[in-house]
C-alpha cells in the first residue's frame, strides 16, 4: 500500500515550524523551520519610527505566509518530494493572535492607508495594552452575573479577543468599522489555504467566550460594554465554526503552486498550540493532565462532562478533541519563578563554578539541590511570584518562603522553589479530583522536562508516574496528526494519535519515601495558601497595597 | 587643680584593649590594644596535638594579664606618664567567661597535671558544649517552677555558668571537686590586681541565676539537678558580691610593678563588655533603651522597679547600674542575617559593582535599597534566620519572606531584612512599654551604627530619635567611668558618665510620612509574628520537624 503523508504547520511566538509526517506510523519524515521577519513588532511599526507604546506586542501576517513559502518546499525537498502522497493539512497557532481584515480575508495592515496604523496589526497573544478593556469586560460580568464567566475561573484575560477589539473600537474607530471580520492567526492561514473562513472551537471557545450549546456572549451585554460593541460578535466575528481537524475546505491553487502542493490537499481545523501539543503527546481522551511547563505551565485535561471547576482558564466543548470537555488551567509562573532566583539570587561562586563545568546555571544549581532529601532544606514556598492563576484567580498575589536559616543556601531555595510550583500543581489536581474531574495519569512536555530533578519532584509531590512527551516538536506532530483526520487516513484524532504519537520518551515514577513527606509538606502548603490567598484582608494584600 | 586619670580594661572575644581617660573630662588620653597569643582556643589546647570536641571554645587566662603588660605599659608612655595621677582602674569583660581556680586563685589550667585536661580551661562565652546540660537545668526548672526561670524569659543559655560548671562535674569530675571556685575572667582579673575576689552583680546576675534578693537557686534545685552540684554555689561560688564601680580593693605591689603603675590605685567591681558600653554610651539611668548592634542585637534598659517582661534575657538589680534594675533582651540575629543574604543570595553584577567602586557589598545594597521608598518593594519578612529571642525565646523559629515578584531585587531583599530586624526592635520596645517598663528614647552602639540607612529605617520604625553612640570603644570608656568612681573622682556612675561620655555622634530622627507607612506595615509584622510564632502547630514548626 502506498504511504500517505500528512503536513503539521506550527505557528509559535517568533517562527514557524513544518513536519512532513507519515500517517500510518506517525514517522516524522522531515521538518524546517522558518523565523517570522518582523518578529514580534513591540518597538516600532515596520517601516515606521513611532515608538509603540507600552504592553504592545504585534504581528506581521505576511511573515507567517513567507514562512510557510520557505519551510513546505524545504520539507518537500528533504523528503525527496511525492506531494500528491500528502493528503492533509493541519495548523496549530498561537492565541488569542488576532487581526482586522476586510471580507475578502486581505488585512488592514496590508492596506497602503492603513500601514502606519498600529490598530490594523495583529494583535499577539503577548500584547497587554488591553488591560483596562479586560477590566471593564469583568466589572460588567460580574455585575451582570454573566453565565459565561463561571466557565473562565470568573476571570477574562486582557489576551483574550474581546478586551482586544474593544480596545481597537475605542482607540482606533476607523480601523474598528473598516474591519468586516476580526480573525484569529490560524483561521486567517487556513482560509488563505482554503479559501474559507471558518472558526476553530479551540481559539473561539479558550479565547474568544465561545459556547457551543449557549453561542458567543448576548449583544446585550456587548451594548452595556458600550453600544457599538453589540454587533461584534455577530458580524465582526462571523463565520462557521469547525472543531480541530475536521475538514474545512482544501488547498486552492494559488496556494498549492505557491507551496509546491497539489490542489485539494484536506485542511483541517486549526488548533491552539498548547493544546495540539497535547495531541502530539498522545493525550486524547478523558483523564490523562498534560501540563505544558515552561516559563508558566498550561493544563489541559478532558472530561465527558462540563462541571464548575474553581478557578480554572476555561472549558470548552469540542475544544481540544472533539466530543470532549477540554478543561485548561494554569499556573502563572513556573519556570519565570527559577528564572527570577537565577537571575536576582545566585552568588558569584555557583556562576564561576558553572562556567567552569560548561553547564547552565540552571543545570548547576539543580545537582546541587539533588543532593538534599525532601524536606531536608526546612524551607517551604509558596509559588506565586507572578500571581496566582489556578485555582485563586489573583494576579495581585506575591511569592512566600518560610523556613530560612542562617545556613540556607541558592540551591536549598532553588528547590524549595521547584517543590512550590510542584505543589501548585498538585492544588490543581486535587481541585479536578474534587470536583468531580477524573485524573488517572499525568504527561509533561515543553522545556522544563529537560530537568531530571524537577520532574522527580513533580512525580513524588503529585503521587503518580509522570510521563514524559517524546518531543520538542509535539505542537507540530499534533497539528500533522489533525491534517490526516481531516484528510481521511484516521478516522478520530484518539485513532490517528494513537498510531501516530511516539510513546512517552521516558516515565518518571514517584519515589515511596518522598511522596511520605512531601504529603505532610502539601498540608503546610494548604495551611500557607489559606492563610496567605483565601481573604482578601491577607498580609500579602495588605502589603500589595503599600507600594 | 591637678588632672586625674582612670584606666579601663576591655576584654574582648580576641583581645584587650586599655584607654587611659581624663576623669574630669573623659578625654581620652591613650588607648592600646593587643592580641591574645592562644586566641579563641577551639581546635587544639595550647601545647597539644588532640583535637577538641564540637563547639567548644576555651580561653587562656595567661593571655588577659599579658596583654594588660602590653597595653598599660603602651599607654603610659603614650600619655607621658605620670602614673601617680591615676585613681581607679575599671574592667569589663565577655561573660560568661568562667574558670575554675584554687584557693589561691591560681587557674588549674597553670598547673602541670592539668594542663591537658580541657575542662581545666577557661569556658569562653561561646563555648557552647553545655547544652545538654542547659537543656536538663530548664527542664527541672519548669518541672519544679522555679521562681528564677521567670527573670530570664523562660530559658536558661548553655553559655551560662551552670551549664557550664555542671558539664565539668560530668565530664572530668576530678576537675570539679580539685577548683575550690569557679570564677567569672572579669573578676579572676580583679583578683588579681587587688588580691580578693569579688563577683560582679552584673555577671552574676545576667549569667549565673543571682538575685539580689533571693541570691542563687536553692541547694535544693541543685540536687535536683545532680546530687554533687547541690553545693556548687555555697562553696564554689562563695566570694562577696560588688556593682560595677563600687571598690573592691586596690592595686596590690606585685602587679603595680608588672604594669608601671603605682600600688593603692582603687579597683572597681567589674561589669559585662555589652553592658559597659551602655555606660560608654553615656546611658546610666532608667527611660533610654541602649541597643549594641552587631551579628545579633543586645538591648539594656534600666527602671526603678521589677516587672516581669516575657521572653527577656534577663533582669537584675545592680545590673548596670547600682540602684537600678537592670532589663536585657536580644535579637538572635541581625547584622548575622545581612551577611547570610551577603553571602547567600547576591548575584555577580553587585560584586562586580563593589569592586569597581572600591565599597563593600553591604556599601553597595545600602545605597541601592535606599532609592526605595518604605513599603515600596512590597517585601515583608520575619527576622528570624537565627531564631527569635525576644519575646518569643525560641531557637527553632525560622525566618519568613513574603511578597516576593519576578522583579524582586536583591537590594530590595536586603532593605526588607534591615526592616525586619527594626520591626522586631520595635515588638521589643513595645512588650517594655506595655509591661510597664519606659522607653523614651533610644541610643545605638555597635558596628552596624556605620549604615545610615539601617540607622534611618530604625528611626523611622521605632518612631523615635535614634542617638548613635561616637565611639567603637565604649565599652572601655564605660569601664574606665567605673573605675573613675571607684577611685572617688565622682560620687555615682550616672555623674561620672554626665561629665566623661562623649554626646552622641549623631541623631538620625523619624521622617514622618516613612513612620506613617512602617505603622501600617508593622501591623502586617505582627499578624506574621502571630500566625508563625505564636502557635507550636505553626507552619515553621512542622516544617522543621521534617527536615
Amino acid at each position: 500500500m502506498e504511504k500517505k503523508y500528512t503536513l503539521g504547520f506550527d505557528f509559535g511566538t517568533e517562527s514557524e515550524r513544518t513536519l512532513l509526517v507519515e500517517t500510518s506510523s506517525g514517522r516524522i519524515v522531515a521538518g524546517a523551520v522558518a523565523r517570522y521577519r518582523d518578529g514580534v513588532i513591540d518597538q516600532k511599526l515596520p517601516g515606521s519610527n513611532e515608538r509603540l507604546p507600552a504592553e504592545w506586542a504585534l504581528q506581521n501576517p505576511q511573515d507567517w505566509l513567507h514562512c510557510l513559502q520557505i519551510t513546505v518546499p524545504e520539507v518537500l525537498q528533504k523528503s525527496g518530494g511525492r506531494p500528491e502522497q500528502i493528503i492533509g493539512i493541519g495548523i496549530d497557532f498561537t492565541a488569542c493572535t488576532i487581526l482586522p481584515t476586510r471580507h475578502d480575508g486581505t488585512p488592514l495592515c496590508f492596506l497602503p492607508e492603513f500601514q502606519k496604523r498600529p490598530h490594523a496589526w495583529t494583535k499577539l497573544w503577548k500584547h497587554h495594552a488591553a488591560q483596562p478593556y479586560a477590566d471593564r469586560v469583568n466589572k460588567l460580568a460580574e455585575e451582570r452575573d454573566e453565565a459565561f464567566l463561571a466557565r473562565y475561573g470568573g476571570i477574562i484575560s486582557s489576551e483574550w479577543s474581546l478586551p482586544k477589539t474593544w480596545q481597537v473600537l475605542q482607540e482606533d474607530p476607523e480601523i474598528y468599522q473598516t474591519a468586516d471580520y476580526f480573525v484569529e492567526g490560524a483561521d486567517w492561514v487556513a482560509w488563505q489555504l482554503s479559501g474559507s473562513l471558518f472558526r476553530n472551537t479551540c481559539g473561539a471557545g479558550y479565547k474568544g467566550l465561545w459556547h457551543k450549546s449557549d453561542g458567543f456572549p448576548s449583544q446585550d451585554f456587548l451594548a452595556a460594554c458600550t453600544l457599538e460593541l453589540s454587533t461584534l460578535f455577530t458580524e465582526k466575528f462571523a463565520g462557521p465554526m469547525a472543531a480541530p481537524g475536521e475538514k474545512i475546505g482544501e488547498l486552492n491553487q494559488e496556494w498549492a503552486e505557491k507551496l509546491g502542493l497539489k490542489a485539494g490537499i484536506a485542511i483541517g481545523g486549526a488548533i491552539i498550540d498548547a493544546h495540539s501539543a497535547a495531541i502530539g503527546g498522545g493525550v486524547t481522551g478523558p483523564g490523562t493532565l498534560f501540563m505544558i511547563m515552561g516559563t508558566s505551565t498550561c493544563h489541559m485535561l478532558m472530561a465527558e462532562k462540563e462541571v464548575p471547576v474553581a478557578g480554572i482558564s476555561g472549558v470548552v466543548e469540542d475544544g481540544i478533541v472533539p466530543g470532549y470537555f477540554g478543561y485548561e488551567a494554569g499556573q502563572a509562573g513556573v519556570g519565570d519563578i527559577f528564572a527570577w532566583l537565577v537571575k536576582n539570587g545566585v552568588p558569584p561562586a555557583y556562576h564561576e563554578e558553572a562556567e567552569e563545568k560548561g553547564k547552565s546555571l540552571h543545570e548547576t544549581l539543580s545537582e546541587k539541590a539533588a543532593t538534599f532529601k525532601p524536606g531536608q532544606s526546612g524551607l517551604l514556598a509558596l509559588d506565586w511570584w507572578n500571581g496566582c492563576r489556578t485555582p485563586l484567580v489573583d494576579a495581585d498575589l506575591t511569592g512566600v518562603m518560610v523556613g530560612y536559616s542562617l545556613q540556607t543556601s541558592a540551591e536549598e531555595i532553588y528547590r524549595a522553589l521547584i517543590e512550590a510550583t510542584a505543589f501548585g500543581t498538585r492544588k490543581i489536581v486535587e481541585l479536578f479530583r474534587t470536583s468531580g474531574v477524573k485524573v488517572n495519569s499525568v504527561c509533561a512536555g515543553g522545556g522544563l522536562t529537560n530537568n531530571k530533578l524537577l520532574l522527580q519532584i513533580y512525580a513524588d509531590i503529585l503521587g503518580v508516574p509522570i510521563e514524559v512527551a517524546a518531543s520538542p516538536q509535539s505542537s507540530a506532530l499534533g497539528a500533522a496528526i489533525l491534517g490526516a483526520v481531516a484528510g481521511g487516513a484516521h478516522p478520530t484524532i484518539a485513532d490517528a494519535a494513537d498510531k501516530m504519537a511516539p510513546p512517552p520518551e521516558r516515565v518518571i515514577r514517584p519515589i515511596g519515601e518522598n511522596q511520605i513527606v512531601y504529603s505532610r509538606l502539601y498540608q503546610e502548603y494548604e495551611r500557607l495558601a489559606v492563610f496567605f490567598g483565601e481573604n482578601h484582608n491577607s498580609v500579602l494584600k495588605q502589603v500589595r497595597m503599600l507600594r
